[in-house]
Formats: structure tokens, sequence, C-alpha cells
């Protein structure tokens, strides 16, 4: 920016942010740049209109053709604007609406103890060593590795370099007494005497991060924090975030530092609360979808995006934690999972072995539901896996009222002896419908017949109307609702959820056809991640997305990934055992099954025996 | 530096180098800032006085009491100046007299084929792969290690990130038909058929680096070349050197950058020779002095100059080569082989594997002169070395018309008949004298009843005068040198040449007591390095530095460190027998010998026989 700039004062409001912007940015990009965490499903291309804010006071551009075509023009009279579309003219106060926020959502990271005994690839060695004389002159790197040899008969072969780069103070400083931390031979950290050996496990989602700290040799989670993944503002799903990285490598090379940076932050907060330090994070694990992975590790993504779809890494990986810009101990590595296929990440991986899969005695089917939905069907220690592009419904996106699970969403819906009850994030007066509660409403518009099985919206209840020729279903009035309009869902949106559970049910039935396996024949379904806890499973069986059994065959694990990924960091045995028994895994590719097509097809209607799927398939 | 600096433009003769330079820098910094490669042994303390340069025109600062102290009033008045105690005070021409250019010097890279079969670490493997389809959904990175397993039965671990992070646009440009370069289950390596797979070997010395490109499939050694160490601008001894990296750590890193960026104009070089690309070198071997070794991984240097003298690091290390800055295949490797001691480094064990010391038969010495002149017996395979302070006498410093091995220095001298004869490299008028050519003057004087036992220059001889109280043996008349002075040798630089002689001769005789050896018991004596290779062996036979043997149990052997980088570039067994058995050496530290003091001051004198060393010592 040179002084000639015309530069505009920007106050964001109810948040309070106020920055001066330089003029040709994006009210999106101001937004960005003021730490605003805006929704943008689209990546700021101006399709999706999620970034919807309104302007208070001010001038700004004029109405662009992909506003007009997303907004009502009485909104545009409101002020309300795309953000991406929008620049501005003056000094300006914006209104950032519940809605267009990503902020503050419920974050999943509480989750039981490890459930196994530790044997961290870390172990940590105290050394008594003799200072050099003239009649021993050994340099200092043999010096400790004697040391580790003779007082605990550890052989070890290598030093990392920057433990070898600071060796020479670091036990001159500790007048010869330290402790040396041992990897597979490596001595990868050297410090003072009682330095703790910590772990950091962490789920890094498309979404949400949750991250956890860990006494490496307790196995004792010391403490936990989810945060939001910053690339959010980037695009909300996994295809805008790869169009970013692809525009230049430079874009890449962002997207790693934003997220690295934010886990940083989160490990300094998580040591933080146990009063301890980063350098003493001795290992880290790290899970994610195959995109997130990908971007992580600065991977090439392009192949990801386009068929036939793999990933340009699939095995397990250890990187120098520095290397990625990690604030670690000095040697420390990052070990990330294996990836099973381009939509079936590490993550899944993380949450197989969080939910002892491998182990399970009848046929297990492990769901993680997302805009990308991962199941896996797991018989006798054999799985199989498959990926449904379930879309971005249980986000709250592609809905009409959708909004993320956050304050004033509707979670919860009922209609009892035909009168409407709903129940808000908080609370509060409600602003939008969030997945758990879209699910719940489709499922008692279908149970009480104002939704047929063919997903048609049917005229003859009180709170059906159609309007400009779209048909909805009024689920709050607007004098109930925070900003005054109604909160419906309309026949578009019972299209768009019907996609989602024809993606998942076909999903399902796929890998027990395979198998050939009847829902009857699973014993148990293991549903995980942060929305697949909140949800209704009632609602979700009801209208045929999961297989009709009894409520006492589902179990609801909420973090499943993390468990996996903290196990991982507490034991190299089981680490191994995940690398040997992922490759093992078969990726069935939906597209490509037999008769894939009339399988999805049949999905689509609403509810169960539209499949045939209670008798046995052979 | 600002708008409002001044600056002055400087040309330096006779390299006719012109450049502009803000006011404040010393013409030392100036010239070395123009790439001119002036002399400084004190690394631009004021007190070694070599960095003499001529102002020719212009105004400069007022002489130091430093360059008072140093220069002669005479010199002063012809506008002869010390380089780092002078500051111009206008635009300047100035004259650079041979004797303080450290440029274009003889460089010992010559040197035999290697004599073994290669066993590289690095292996290359054509690959033929399948392209992913819908029902070969393989990661990229498991489809070429499943490739190496099936096509060539090669167990690949790991592949490199830097090759992950470029493996799919490298499977998808070259069709799926690629080469893959491993090492030690590492895919380092991946680009198009037939790239070759080469290596490069460097021994980097303190003063001069040769760089050597070999194939690593055939041995062969493909190119060779010799360049200065750019390093030499920031003081001419490794003490010079660690004293300019302890300043602070960014001096550290610059004196890291400055070699690596010549090592890899180096490797260019000798790539460009063969119409090869630096891409497709896949692992360098580096050997040098500890100081070298230590100053290129920017490993701590401080102890290194400190008592009791150890090194920071004395094991082998593999290091990724672009995490020094080194241009290479991405995934490439350097190593860097063990120390033995603080003064005794990776180069002389890179030469005792160069000499086959480890396998000679009777007892062999192996000797490395230079500043720092390192000593090694070897018996049965069992290795004791020794490190002699020897000082820079040998590259032509504190000797008054001393000077390095470069056009106009007299390398060989003799008295035939009492008339003298002499010899300058490329037989220009005198300068100077060189190494060689110093210890010739110093043996046919003393053999001549010159220079008496005790190292007295006897006053009866033409040659001899006393100037100013000094006594001086003319070697050349001033009527016959270049710059018109005459060339003599002081009584002070026979003191001086007797301190380096006798450092030596107690190097090779504590290590004969040692072991209970007498001189002739030693069947072979190898002398290395570039010093070592010039030298005539009568004459330091003849004043005793060397055993006094008969000449065919010498072997003058160029650059054996060079060689035994070579060896274990393309040995991968043999590194690791070096690994090993340089465990096994033994270093003796003289001062800590009993009997040092004596077995020093008898060396002191010139010739035999004063030591009784004729004899068996039990």
């Amino acid at each position: 920016m040179t002084h000639h700039t015309k530069s505009f004062h920007i106050a964001f409001q109810p948040l309070g942010l106020r920055a001066r912007f330089p003029e040709g940015q994006s009210i999106l990009e101001c937004a960005r740049n003021a730490g605003v965490d805006l929704v943008s499903v689209c990546g700021g291309n101006g399709t999706c209109g999620k970034c919807k804010v309104q302007i208070v006071s001010g001038d700004v551009s004029e109405p662009t053709q992909r506003e007009t075509d997303v907004l009502t023009e009485s909104g545009i009279n409101k002020g309300y604007r795309m953000a991406c579309q929008t620049f501005a003219k003056s000094d300006l106060v914006i209104n950032i609406p519940a809605e267009s926020l990503s902020a503050l959502q419920r974050l999943q990271v509480e989750g039981l103890e490890i459930p196994l005994s530790p044997d961290p690839l870390v172990q940590s060695y105290h050394l008594e060593l003799s200072a050099p004389s003239l009649s021993d002159l050994r340099g200092d790197d043999i010096r400790v590795m004697d040391g580790l040899g003779k007082q605990h008969g550890i052989p070890c072969h290598t030093m990392d370099e920057a433990v070898l780069r600071s060796i020479s103070s670091t036990l001159r400083t500790n007048d010869w007494r330290v402790s040396a931390f041992v990897r597979e031979q490596e001595v990868i950290s050297l410090g003072a005497v009682d330095g703790p050996s910590l772990g950091v496990a962490i789920d890094l989602g498309t979404t949400k991060v949750a991250g956890y700290l860990v006494d490496l040799q307790t196995g004792k989670t010391l403490a936990a924090k989810g945060v939001m993944n910053p690339q959010i503002a980037y695009g909300e799903d996994v295809i805008a975030r790869i169009v970013h990285a692809r525009k230049s490598p430079e874009d890449a090379s962002m997207l790693q530092a934003k997220v690295v940076e934010s886990l940083n932050r989160l490990s300094h907060d998580l040591c933080r609360e146990v009063t301890c330090k980063q350098e003493n994070i001795q290992e880290m694990v790290i899970v994610g979808n195959t995109a997130m992975h990908h971007l992580l590790l600065n991977l090439p993504v392009g192949q990801l995006a386009k068929a036939p779809y793999v990933p340009a890494v699939s095995g397990a990986m250890d990187v120098k934690a520095r290397d990625l810009g990690f604030l670690t101990s000095k040697g420390a590595y990052v070990h990330v999972l294996p990836n099973i296929a381009a939509f079936v990440g590490a993550d899944h991986v993380a949450m197989l072995e969080g939910c002892h899969a491998w182990d399970a005695k009848g046929p297990l089917l492990a769901i993680d539901i997302g805009t990308n939905t991962e199941i896996s069907l797991a018989v006798d220690g054999h799985i199989t896996s498959v990926s449904c592009a379930s879309g971005p419904a249980f986000e709250g996106a592609h809905i009409s009222h959708g909004m993320r699970a956050s304050s004033g969403a509707i979670d919860h819906f009922q209609i009892i002896d035909g009168s409407v009850t709903y129940h808000t994030i908080q609370g509060t007066k409600p602003t939008g419908i969030c997945g758990s509660g879209i699910f719940d409403i489709l499922a008692q518009l279908f149970l009480n017949n104002i939704v047929d099985q063919s997903g048609r919206i049917i005229q003859d209840h009180p709170r059906v109307q159609d309007k400009q020729n779209i048909r909805e279903f009024i689920i709050v009035d607007k004098h109930e609702t925070a900003n005054g309009s109604n909160i419906s869902i309309t026949q578009g949106d019972v299209r768009e959820l019907q996609l989602a559970k024809a993606a998942i049910q076909t999903g399902i039935n796929v890998l027990l056809k395979d198998r050939g396996l009847a829902h009857e024949d699973v014993s148990e379904v293991v549903v995980a991640g942060a929305f697949g806890n909140y949800l209704d499973l009632s609602s979700v069986i009801a209208i045929g997305m999961f297989p009709n059994l009894t409520l006492s065959r589902f179990r609801q694990v909420g973090n499943a990934a993390g468990m996996g990924a903290k196990i991982a960091l507490i034991s190299g045995e089981r680490r191994q055992t995940i690398q040997k028994l992922t490759r093992k895994i078969r990726y069935i590719e939906l597209a490509d099954f037999p008769g894939f097509n009339d399988i999805y097809m049949k999905a689509i209607s609403l509810g169960h025996n539209q499949m045939g799927y209670s008798d046995k398939i052979q």
C-alpha cells in the first residue's frame, strides 16, 4: 500500500472489530484481515450467498448480477449484501448476521481415557556424564551416545541435527547432567533433567480442530481443547480449499502456514493449562481427512479433485515437526496416520482405531457423518470402506434457513399432537436450523404425512405455503425469530436432504451387499464425529438413512478419531499395527459398484421397506 | 545504505575490479565485497600485516598505530597501507601486490581411479507403473512402493517429503514410467527414466577445496576441479574462522552460506563439464578438518578452540543436502565422515582410507602437512593419531618473505658449489618464497653450514647481512625481484621453521615411542596433501623433520583425503567400515604424553642424531 492509496475505516458489528483497509479489497477480504470469521462456502466466488452482511452506514459499490440473483430485492433494500461482491466507497459500519459468522460452535473434544498402557516411541533417559579432560577427549555426541549405551543399554545411531547444533551448550549449561529423549535410536531432544515428556494428538477437521495434550509416560490426557480450522475463511468444504490451494504455490503455502499457526497456538494453550512448555512436546500425531492431510503437509492436491481421485500419499509419514513449522522440542516428529483413499482419510483410520473396529466380533458399521461421510464395515478384522458425497446439509449449508450448530440454531424439532415444538442452542431466539434440527424436521414431517415417501410436501397442512411458486413448511413464524423473517423448510430443502440421505444409505447398503449381509446382521453401528453425536437417531432411522435396528445396537462415540490419534501417540505397537492393517482395507468406489444406480435411486425415497434389505442378499 | 551516506568509487588494480562503496567500510571490507581475495591471516584485526595494499591515488584515513608498528616508514611513504586499518576519504585507485592476493594457487585435484568396485548407497530402479483407474485407486506413493517391491524386490519404507510433494506431477508428466532412486529403503528421488546417478565428493580444506564428480554406478571419476575456500576472506586459519563464527549466529550462518554457495558453484561446473544437471546428484560426501566440518554443518565451534578441545560432533552424519542449502536431487543426502578429535578431522579419516592405512602390513606413518599437521601411525590395523600445531610457515605465513604457492613464488632452492639457484612457480620474477622453497632453503643453509644445528645463522657468508640488528641471508638480490626489494630469510624465519619442524618431528616421535618403535621400523611414510606433494623430501629429511629413511619408503600421494571421500561415496560397505574403525582410533594429546617437553625441546635442533631414535625405545 503506497501513501496515495485511499483507505476506509470499517467497523464490524456486533463484534466491535474496527480497522482501516485500502480501497479495492472486498468486504470479505477486509473481514478476514480483521479476524472476522465470515462464512464462505464457495470461497469468495459469489455463488453460495452465505457471506451475507448488512451495510448499516456508508457507501458501497453497486450490487452485482450475482447478488441480485441470490439476494431478495427487499434484502438489498435493507442493506443486505454479499461480502465477497461488495467494496467500500467510504467509511462503513457493517452488521454481521449471526448466521454469517462461523465462530464459536460446539466442539467435540471430550473423550475417555486411553484404554491401553503406554508404549510411546519416544523414551527419556537420565544421563550423568563426565566432563571432557585431557585423558577423555570424546566428542560431545559420542559422550552422550556412550552414556545411553553404558547407563541404559540403549544403542543410539543418530542425533538430530538441531540437537547437535546446541549439544555443546546444553551439556555445559546443565553441568553434564541431562535427559535424552530417544526415538527409534535417534536422540531427538536433550535438555535439563526432569523435563516432562509430552505428546500432542490433533484431529484436524475441515471445520473443527480438536487437540489433546498427553503425558507420554503415563498415557494420561492432561488437557483438551477445540478450535476452528482457520482455513475455513478460504472455503468451507474441502473442494473450495483445494481450489484455493491450486491457485498458486503461495496460496497453498499460506493455507499450510495458517493451520500450523493455529495448531501452535492450540498446543501453546494446552501447555499453559498444565504450566508446561511447547519445547517439552516430544511427539505429535495428526489425523485429518485426505485433503486436510495433504494441505497440512503441502502435498499436491490436484489429483484429489480429479477423476479417478487418488491421494498423492496414502502411507503413514513421519516428518520433523520443525520442517512443517511446529513449535516442539528440537528434533520432535509429527506422525500422520495413513489415508485409505482420496475421500477416506487418516481421520477415518483413527476413528476405526478409536472404536476398535479391527477387534469387533460381529459385523460393525462405523460411520463418520459430514459433508463427506466415510463408512466402513468391519467383519472379523476385515474392513471395507466407502465414501459418500453427502453434501453440506449437515453443516446447514445449501438449506434455505440452514446454519452451523451455534447459538440460536434449531437443533431439535417435534410435532406433538399436530403442534410444533423446537429447541435452540443456548435457548436464544431462533435464527436458523442446524443439521440435527433439519433431520428432526424431515423425520417429523414424514412421520406426520406432511412429506410423502417420494419427498413431496403435501399441501393440506396449515403451515404449508406456496410462495412465489416455492412450497414451504413454516417452522417458526417471523414474530418468534431473531431476525423477523419466517424460518421454513422448502420443497428444495427436502430434495437436498433426500440426496444426502440417499448418499449415506447407499454407502451402507453397498457395503452390506458386497459382503452378502442384511441390515439385521449388523451387530453394532458406531456413529462418530460432532454431528453424529448430536443427531437424533430415531429421526435418521425413520427417514431410512440408518438401518432399522434397535437403538441398543447404536453407539454415538463422539470424537473417536481424536481417541485413535491419542492411541497412535502413546503406542508405537498400535501405530505399526494401524499401518499394516490400513494397507489391507478394501476401498469400494461407489460409482463403480455393480447395481449402484438402482441402489441409489431406491434410496432417494424416504422410509424403509423400499429396498428389500430386510432379507439377506446373496 | 540511505541516500544520505557518502560513497566512493574504488578501483582495484591490477585486477581491474571497480565498484562503489559506502563511507565507513575498511578497504579490506570493500575488497571482499568486490570479490577481491585479499590475504588476511588475522581476520582483519590489524596484527598480521598480510593485507598490505598500495594507495595509488586518492585520500585515505591516517595510518593507525598498528600500521606504523607493522609497516616501514618508507613503505607508508610509498602508499603501502594495511587494508583492514584504512578507510577511503575520496575515490581511490588501489594496487594489490601479488603477495597480498590469495588467488589462483596450485590445487591438488588429480587422483587415481578408485580402486574398488562400486557399492553405492543409492541405487536406481526403472519403474513401469499402471495409471490409476476406478478399479485401482492406490495412492501415488503406494503405487511407487508397490512397483519397487513387485518389479525389483526392493522393500521401501519411506519416501522423502520433497519427493512426495512433487510425486503426482512427476508420475503423470513421465506417463507413469520413471526411475526411482532408493537409499536405505527411502525413495530419495524420482525422475525421468535414464537420468544418470551422480555423486560428488568434496575435500573441504581450510584454504583449498577439491571436488570430484563420480558416476555412482561405475565408480568412474567424471570430472575434478579445485577452488579456493571463500571463507578465507574471513581469516586464513581455523582459529581466525572460529573467532569470526563466534561473533554472532549470523556470522556463523554467513560463513556456512559462503562455503555452500561456493560448493554449489563447484558442483555446477563439474556437472557442466559432462553436460549433466545438479538435480542428478544423488549423494554427496564431504570431508574436512573438524573446524571446517563444524562450520559447514553450523555446529558450535567454541569448544574446539578452548581446552580441553573437543568436537561437538565426532560421529559420521547424514544430513539432507537441501537442509544445508545444497543443490542436488530432491532428497539427496550429504554424508560427512567422522572426526577423530578437535584437531584431527574427517579429512584425516578420509586420508587414512585413501592410503589404505587400515590394511597396511608393516608400520605405516600417514602425514598430512599444513598449518595443523595430522599424523597417524598404523600397525596391524590399529591406529594412533596426533595433531601438531606446525603453524602457518607451510603456507608462507609468519615468514618475512613468505607467500602462498602461486605465480612468482620460489618453490625450489639449491646451493651448488657455493652459488645459489632457485626456481619460481610459472618461471616469473620472484616475489616471495612458498612452503616448499622455505624448507629447501633451510635444508641447504644447514647442509652448507650457514645455519648451525642450533638454528643460528653463521656470519661468515657473503650473503649473510645484519640489518637493523636482524640477521638475514639474502636469497635473491633486489635487482632480480618483482618488487625491487631483497628476498631473504631472517634469523626469525629460521626460528619459526624450527618450531614447525619440531612440532611435526615430535608428533612422529611420540607416536613411535608410544608403540615402542624406532624410525627404521617404519615400513612406509605416506605424505599427503598439496603441500606434501610439492615438498622436497630430501630437504625435510635433512633438517630432521622426517625420519632418516631411504626415499623408497616414502610415498607422496597427493589428495588422499579426496580419494577417501570418493571411496566413501561409492561404497556403502567401506563407509560403514570407516565409521566402525574410526571409533577405535586412539588419539594422543601431545601435551599429555609422558616426556613430551624433552622430546619437543630436542626436536628444535636441526638434523638427526640428536634424539637417539635410531635405536628402538622400549
